[in-house]
């Protein structure tokens, strides 16, 4: 399993150089290139402030099948009007002229700062770079995944293999980002790639945003694909969050190859790689939350028994999303009235009498009144790098779970201390 | 009207003492009654945690008059259980009896750590002695102001005069939060009075809450005072957030003691002391704001244009709530594409292209496009202890604004820095 990596399923070639866009002269642009024309489907931002790959990946994406994803670290092209649209396009063209496909087979992406005109000259050479580039090997891989990568203090990855009859297919995921985390991500529909971000130019501070991509040698139908990507969103990027800010980039796609001659088709078949899915975003999502800005913890918020699945998400992300609970973790204290209040200040149903919290394994209020505990065994536990607030409602059979990370000094200091 | 305060009304007395509720030994049982039962009106906290004082304060305000507030500091007395509730009541009884009118005709409050029993010894002699130092002094508005106060960096007060007809009525208030503040206060309803709030014992950490009282001298119907205080809270401190993070125990109330002798029935009079009561609910509102844990400034964030109010109000608020711009305004970064990704996150209805963004007065971005702006300079502006966002969406005439401060470093050291 360790050893697996992004080109570990068959079929795909990958590169990332460094073209000059970073001012730092680390690498920043990157090709993910299958063979020949691919199943595939994508997720993306649905923040209504849309960047320039994103409205155009949108529409590429729009039959099911790409070529190659190209990549640029250090500008978001957002903000960036017909120009940036142009320049979106752009990258698509080059890497299919380059590829001999199809422009609309190219499914472009930007991550970086908002507001400034990408440097296409660096751009197009970057990407001729890359392409000579090209390989199969786990050094390829690593290349590509430093060339996403803008203010991640680690690289990200996941991958798991699984028996498909006699088969083993492999599917392998990479990811980027650690500020502006608050993914919401879907399928385009018609009205959304019919948008056409109208924007431009201009400098604004740093940014980052949520690149993810996942490779497979699996043959998936399209329309099986889109249902368990967006399935696998919803319960991994979808409900993690480092500062629930939205980016205008947020994107997550998949590609699946086909090249282990295993065809995805049977109801029984689709539930296994689709749980396969859900496990390789979901592990990349947690690396994300974990390398969220300033955060020394991840905090998985579980909420069972609300009178909803969707009243359960909206406790769960009132609770991830208190800037006190998130204080109160970074500070290793069981303050359990802050995790209790945040529970009950929104308009999903939550009766205090009801409910039970459970902090790293600790009851601390049960049945609307305080438990007595250990306040140092406690205060102990939250210094693991995961812990887990446990909400029992006693209302309902809806559950959900939220990942988000602890707020520290250093998320202000990274936020705040520079101008733009 | 600088030496107007709590008191300038006429009809009503105070007082504040210490009762050793505070470790510290400050003052933390306040008194202030009226003459006799007086028309008023209450808006609590919707969270559905919900403090013993709100429980039984809910139910004494059913009936639209009182004789008198009593509010401890130091203890929230929420999620106390059954004694909690004994407890608040056994505050209104006291005060009662020592005044001689219905236990129902007084609004008990409490401010200070969630999940602590009250030790309702001290707060009884706490009680007796500030009865026995009533006055209508502004030494005696003082003294009630310190005993209300918590984590408070300074006293919060505002008042008005006003002509009606020929005669001259004055509104006062004061209020005391620092954090815990995200306030959404309603006036209760038979829902939520029957609710009883059957909690427990048991210690968790400092906790703020949101408590404003505004006293005026005019006589207005119970009727109109509870719209008119519906309307000034949503336009004030249900507009206003430090922390997002609605509290237990939020509570604004306003007693009317008719001793100007100046009814407030005509439709003209009642919109004059509405727009008065609103003056004094916003700028207590921002004094709240201002003094928001960590605070160094104000943002105030305007959207106008928008498809709906309700639209721009939830544009506002994605703005004002998002950490990103938060740590922005700490750090005097015109980093707009903080703001304009907040406004396109949430479902109001958000078109780049349409949008004007403004700060400070100098346009950043308009049309979709950013525009050039010296960077210094603004940047120089924004260093004012009130900033003003602008976003103008193109969309139609929804418009809001919000309330709240920047995010800095001595927030996270204030609620992370200390232990249960």
């Amino acid at each position: 399993m360790s050893q697996l990596h992004l080109l570990s399923p068959k079929g795909f070639r990958a590169a990332g150089v460094a073209a000059g866009i970073k001012k730092s002269g680390k690498p920043d642009v990157a090709l993910l290139v299958a063979d020949h024309d691919i199943s595939a489907a994508a997720v993306f931002t649905t923040n209504q402030v849309v960047a320039a790959p994103v409205v155009v990946g949108r529409l590429h994406i729009q039959r099911g099948n790409l070529r190659a994803i190209v990549v640029n670290s250090g500008n978001a092209n957002a903000c960036t009007g017909k120009i940036g649209l142009r320049d979106a396009r752009l990258m698509a063209s080059l890497t299919a002229s380059l590829l001999g496909c199809e422009t609309t087979r190219v499914l472009p992406s930007s991550t970086g700062v908002i507001g400034h005109l990408l440097p296409m000259d660096k751009v197009g050479k970057g990407i001729k770079a890359a392409h000579a580039n090209l390989g199969h090997s786990a050094e390829h891989a690593l290349a590509f995944q430093n060339a996403i990568s803008t203010t991640d203090a680690f690289l990200k990855q996941a991958a798991t293999t699984l028996k498909i009859g006699k088969e083993t297919i492999t599917i392998a995921g990479v990811c980027k980002g650690a500020g502006m985390i608050g993914p919401r991500m879907k399928i385009a529909d018609k009205q959304t790639s019919k948008q056409t971000g109208k924007q431009s130019s201009k400098q604004t501070g740093k940014h980052a945003t949520m690149l993810a991509y996942v490779t497979t040698d699996a043959l998936v139908g399209g329309a099986a694909l889109r249902a368990m990507l967006t399935s696998a969103a919803e319960q991994s990027f979808n409900v993690s969050s480092v500062d629930d800010h939205t980016s205008t980039n947020d994107t997550l796609a998949v590609l699946a190859s086909g090249a282990s001659g295993v065809t995805i088709a049977s109801d029984a078949f689709k539930k296994k790689f689709s749980a396969a899915l859900d496990e390789v975003c979901l592990a990349l999502a947690k690396q994300v939350v974990s390398d969220g800005e300033g955060a020394t913890k991840v905090v998985v918020i579980r909420v069972t028994g609300a009178a909803s699945d969707s009243d359960a998400q909206q406790i769960a992300r009132q609770i991830g999303n208190s800037n006190l609970v998130k204080c109160a973790m970074h500070g290793n204290d069981p303050n359990w009235g802050r995790i209790v209040s945040a529970a009950g200040l929104g308009s999903a149903r939550f009766v205090p009498e009801k409910s039970k919290l459970t902090l790293c394994g600790t009851v601390l209020y049960r049945g609307g009144s305080p438990v007595a505990f250990d306040a140092v065994k406690v205060s102990s536990d939250l210094k693991q790098k995961e812990v887990v607030v446990d909400l029992s409602c006693g209302l309902g059979k809806g559950q959900a779970v939220f990942y988000t990370c602890d707020l520290s000094k250093m998320y202000v200091t990274i936020n705040a201390d520079y101008t733009t």
